[in-house]
């Protein structure tokens, strides 16, 4: 048994968070598992080469990552209709992402919540700045 | 050694495609990554109660698939800046993604392009749609 949320739990400036230490393993399962195994994520002999000069994450990943903050606030009960996201800064293996959503805008009409996502590095850095719009269903 | 792509290799229209039949170990590893174990990902008795009626995939594990085309078109060479993308209709397990990502605007000045992203399933309905935003660096 859980307790599924309703839009109606929520207040602006609600959060939540959650953060990881992103490994090689992680990298390499999710280019494994997604197909992307763009040569600045897997390759280290390229990377060198890159801006980057170490193999980075993929950005999509640190997304994942912030969704686990995001179902921690929301779920179970809403899925996520949209996302936005801007990549600003590169993550390597080995940092640790500090992922944090917060409540924006409520539309009781539609029952969405728009939120706030931000993931920041360990040296405060934000990697990804962006929103997701979350819908929950009509209550039972 | 690989031939790193520069924005001249491209122009408006050019597409590329990834398809994937997404499986329940996709879906498992991925929520294990992350961390995003949402009852409607990965708890099939929870799921019988939604709109879904069964485990649907994490909405950003299909635009990493899609991340797949990206990847075949513009790397090496090109980073992914941005993404938007909306989710329209729910990947069940053992469902074929068919992701096509295509150039809609070049941008010499700022090194960038604009590709439409958009993911069907196996009965043409689109479930992702969205766009991304590529950058490439000086040429050496």
């Amino acid at each position: 048994m859980m307790k599924i949320k309703q839009i109606t739990d929520f207040k602006i400036g609600d959060k939540e968070f959650f953060s990881k230490t992103v490994s090689e393993s992680d990298v390499y399962l999710y280019a494994g598992i997604t197909g992307d195994l763009a040569p600045h994520h897997v390759n280290a002999d390229y990377a060198k080469g890159t801006r980057f000069k170490e193999r980075i994450a993929h950005g999509l990943l640190i997304a994942g990552i912030m969704s686990s903050a995001l179902t921690k606030l929301v779920a179970p009960g809403a899925v996520t209709l949209a996302h936005e996201m801007h990549f600003l800064a590169p993550v390597y293996f080995g940092d640790t992402v500090y992922a944090e959503v917060e409540v924006k805008e409520i539309d009781m009409e539609k029952r969405t919540l728009l939120l706030r996502t931000i993931v920041r590095n360990q040296r405060g850095v934000v990697v990804l700045d962006g929103t997701a719009l979350e819908k929950f269903p009509k209550a039972a």
